[in-house]
């Protein structure tokens, strides 16, 4: 809608994927999003607002090749270092493609903050594994590979994993000797669950947002969907007190993966990119 | 089910799309929930009774022809001034196609009642804007056009919209001049809208309900999907208390847009007319 | 992923479809629902535990042959009698297939326990005629034959019905009269209802499990979806409660009809047998 | 499109599905073909004039329950016999549905010209099997039943069989120990297949038509599908030639399992039926 | 890939739809196409050359509105006139959308040559209904619009029809009254066919490809699908013969309707645009 | 159906996807044609013999895991090379999977065969790319990288390509420079192109046959369809002849990209398949 010089938000498409287990098509992803977000009001009711007025500014498409998970994740932490230097105050939105794109991104805010930095994960998996199906850039994967930049030689990323109801025992044991603060979805029965989530956030919060938070009801077109997840309401709760209370400094949208007929999905993913632009937009 | 001469009830599907903006397939709305009508148990366990005792009546389908809107929706506003005329005592029940055809039953009902009429919509939009994609007619302006009927001359109705989470700035700005009562979804997540809404009903009440009005998880196969929308105890928590404390001359149940292996969304549809059949009962 | 010896569970896919009504397709369900749980991670967050240790085997699937309805359920009976007798302690689960198959389970537990038994059943429809489509064998009937067994000459089996919200007057006459225990989808709204089930088992129980029980906003997959049903957490509240305060001996799952796109609904069913196996698996 | 008494054509509706394979959905043939025949252009340019003129009147739809197939065959038996002595000269056409119904047409012509009958099949699969998945009465047996009707006790049919490329040793058997006339589809890459196949039908011929004689890129929406079949010119030439060289007096189209996104296999169907009301209309 | 100065071919996507009879969503079919035509080799082993050399320029895509047809496609008209006048030696193809589209260029091109111009029609259809569904600008109309345009007072243009399967005994009685050359379906089994209708075509030549011309194996995706249809060598035998041997001034392709799955359509109709493309490039 | 011992013929699937370009979901492919081969009648009418009394045994599936095309491709020759070593005469058949998986078993048997091999390429693209979206290992080089085997330091393989329409300027310089056979699709119109593809064979061949050879009439279900292919017929006209006259010594069938309703596209893969076996079993 906007250029780049007018541009308080910035859109990366990043339709990639090679290492998905069972649904495929998140690479599918962002031109769906992208396509269902011109049927979104530019209005806010809540925010009785029109966010989009801050600019937001599509780039094209990012292609990663096909050489591999690893010179793929490579060439994109190359390039949000690029994009991050140029955007300034511009607030990125990265749109997979499969969840081991957030690496990127993520790792790249590590440094630029120099570790201070807390991942607010929306996800139904922690995607804590150290190796998954022969590679350590699976997206099975991510969380680890952010876990553990730096872990040795400086400050290291928390983790705030909300909405997880898939893990394996060895997940639990990273969760465990790790420290890392987890909502999981049976906890969110209950009141309180987003201000201890809040609480767990430090000052600088970068959201990535895998689609499978929701319960399938909601977003049915992803890879692993699991039942008994969050809401659209859950999200929105978190969403706005994160922004509100703390630096939110980028996020992303992850794992949608396109159906015939499943427009919705691709909706609802769009509003949720919009409402993050509306929280942001306060925040300026 | 029944002949003309011993319905309560009567069926009008009226297959009509010109004006959708996304998705498309209204046009095949009214057939599918027919279709799906014929798998709804007669017993309401609610109400303890066979609702289609009181006798349903479903005339053929409306051809509107493809001349265009205009024409399309004088021709079924005239249709409609002879079915009401003919029907007497019989309840109506619309089935779209799009949310355009909304504005003859309601028009031809200002007529009947002189003006003493509220629209009792449910919607996730608006569709208040006074002019969408280069004509007065379409979908996303039948509420204004309903809004301005009589508007000058003579006694207009009254609005009543509720699930509302998606509109313009143009649009907020109407619902203020007018004084239009809006149930925005957001405030449904707190107790007591459902008194609000009733409450700012007057005498008579003709219900359209836009089954975007739903949460997408509920009924995905719609045109514009929204997240944060309604859910199947919220329309029967307050069409059982519209029916009950008010009278309701008539209803339509528009914008369903079948999709292949969304039987779920037409089928909810179907259940809802008879719902409203089963309320219309109670009532008699 | 267990042989025989090992099992502490035991799968059996029954693909038989041949009365259902609508929605086509319940023959995919088990081969859908045996996909889907390839991806189910085997740590269970709530049991802190990993479920799979009790050890499942999956047998091959039974084909039920094209001879009609009744020697159909006969043949399955005679293979459940020899099951049961082979099986001892192992819990074996059954996986429809449309639900007239789970007369064959139910009828011999009955004759196991000399009907000191109750059925659990989650549904929405009460499937309690005495004849449905010509045959006495249609799924629409499987709980009359059940609630006939053995009725006059005999100790016959309770039933206790919950998310019900389609049925006949003939069915409810049945209710009614046979003192049947049902938590209708509408009282499943208020606190309490999982109580009242949970006090109308009996000592031992068999789990019929028709997915048609979840909101179609869960599980569109399957033949009539009927709006206002359970969730995920309403099955799980009573499931964990069933099985830890009664001898549960044994279930099956039944009227998932996979759909293209549909594998949200096919893994939500994977994952409500992996709970059961969880649930049963703290029981030993 | 017409009334009984003007009709010179009857169509039946047979939806019956119980016995199939792999692929599911031939319940849904004849309502998809009805609804394709809505957008058939009454001229034939072919024959230079609007067959539709005979008069075709369409029964309602033929429900055969679920008690199991021989009392289902059974039952549709006693309804041909008495459709076709009410019909007169009315040319009958059933649609199916499984190929299994066809055997009751075909009988009851064997019947009433007292063997005097040829069955003109288009297929791909021989259907001669004794018994198949359990059952004489399948799907796959349903023209052994027909050879088999009479044989002993007095005059049976013949069987000429077009497109065939599907068939097991034991059909093999039967071809060669009955003398039935078989085009092969190899064989009819060579021009003189059209004319060995009309030679070889006696004087009164019945048509059964299983929509897999076509390859399946004309007809990809059945049971299934088998590559190197037939084109709409093959079928085309055998029949006209058949309807003007022979006295056809009924036929049949089968096992049209339609698909979403399946309109064209529909539409060829419903046209195939009208060509041949075309050839009939040039007959009369 | 080329911009509007160095292109010798424009394609002008025109999503229009609002008159079609049965399967929709040719409104999606420029976008489908252009989606596509982004896997199409540019080396064309045919001709032994690039011929996207020559520069192609893809406009925006054209929005008609939703005042219904008449203003619409007068939209269209003035919009080709202005492009047709700025264009120059540029060859436009236009994407449909819904066959009433190709009235405007086609009128167009009458008023540019005075008259002398012969459109060439592949088409299932005739498309020479005077009015159709309420309207005369449906898209079963257009070829009679184009026919009457400066009939009377003026010089019209002529039309040859090709893959003809599908009229009305009004359209047979237009086509032998007005000498329209039409080389119906079953005529082109027999060689000769092509010679015949480039014979027939005038000087200048303006091409109107209905994809239904196409047999539905090749494009199911369309509207009304007609057995018996053309080959794509046939299309490609006609079209190189046309551009090499007469002077071809435009073209559209209308009437694909994308479905899910429906990839291999959408490819065939982008090919198709890139060989008119090709075919245009050896003229220039 | 039967062990390794007793196998003449055995089927290892490679569901390997990293690197296609469209259409996804090939990963599917090697599943959906053992499926569909369930459904193959054994005796094969043209050969009147049962091709599977040879024997087949069904591999599991191979994980090439998620790394890269390297190591991937890599892996899977290593396997390759004991699985042949293993084999002995038995009959090695591919399932991809992409089409890159085609160098290991090609490469395979270049080293076992001292470069006396001839491929026989089936496919619409000649694949003879050097480098392909930042991969030499994609799916578009897979025949360089087999031209380019050995072709310094040893015997390379020849190349013959039938059914080709789709390549650039640089693979026809390829072409020309390596001396490659190629039968374009369109010269597949006229006579004698069999003969001279068979007379281009060496000795030994490897068949590679990309599914996308075939028009997309009869195969839709592949990523990159192509008008104008080959048909059923041509197919097996070549490949009995190479059966017959050469010493084929393995094959693969690879680009099946499976898709709701596609099933005929996968059965057409799977007797694809047996069609071989029977070959195969002939020349044994």
């Amino acid at each position: 809608m906007s250029g780049w010089e007018a541009a308080g938000v910035v859109i990366l498409p990043i339709p990639y994927e090679a290492t998905t287990s069972w649904g495929t098509g998140t690479r599918e992803g962002p031109a769906a999003i992208i396509e269902a977000s011109r049927y979104i009001e530019w209005y806010d009711e809540e925010l009785d607002r029109e966010p989009y007025e801050v600019g937001v500014c599509t780039l094209p498409s990012i292609d990663l090749g096909t050489a591999g998970p690893e010179p793929a994740i490579a060439r994109l932490r190359a390039l949000y270092d690029d994009l991050l230097e140029a955007a300034g105050d511009r607030f990125v939105i990265g749109l997979g493609g499969e969840h081991s794109i957030s690496s990127a991104p993520a790792t790249a805010w590590v440094d630029r903050l120099d570790g201070n930095l807390t991942i607010l994960q929306f996800d139904a998996h922690t995607d804590l594994r150290d190796r998954h199906h022969d590679s350590p850039w699976n997206h099975a994967c991510v969380m680890r590979r952010v876990l553990e930049y730096r872990a040795d030689g400086g400050n290291a990323a928390d983790i705030v994993a909300v909405g997880i109801r898939a893990l394996t025992l060895e997940e639990r044991d990273v969760i465990r000797e790790r420290g890392i603060e987890v909502v999981f979805a049976h906890e969110m029965r209950r009141p309180g669950w987003v201000g201890r989530a809040v609480e767990a956030l430090g000052e600088n919060v970068y959201i990535t947002f895998d689609v499978d938070f929701f319960d399938p009801s909601l977003i049915p077109a992803t890879g692993t969907p699991e039942p008994g997840g969050g809401s659209w309401w859950d999200a929105m709760d978190l969403l706005s007190r994160a922004f509100r209370e703390r630096n939110v400094v980028g996020a992303d949208i992850v794992e949608l993966a396109p159906r015939p007929g499943g427009e919705a999905s691709a909706f609802t993913a769009a509003k949720l990119a919009y409402k993050m632009i509306g929280f942001r937009s306060e925040q300026a």
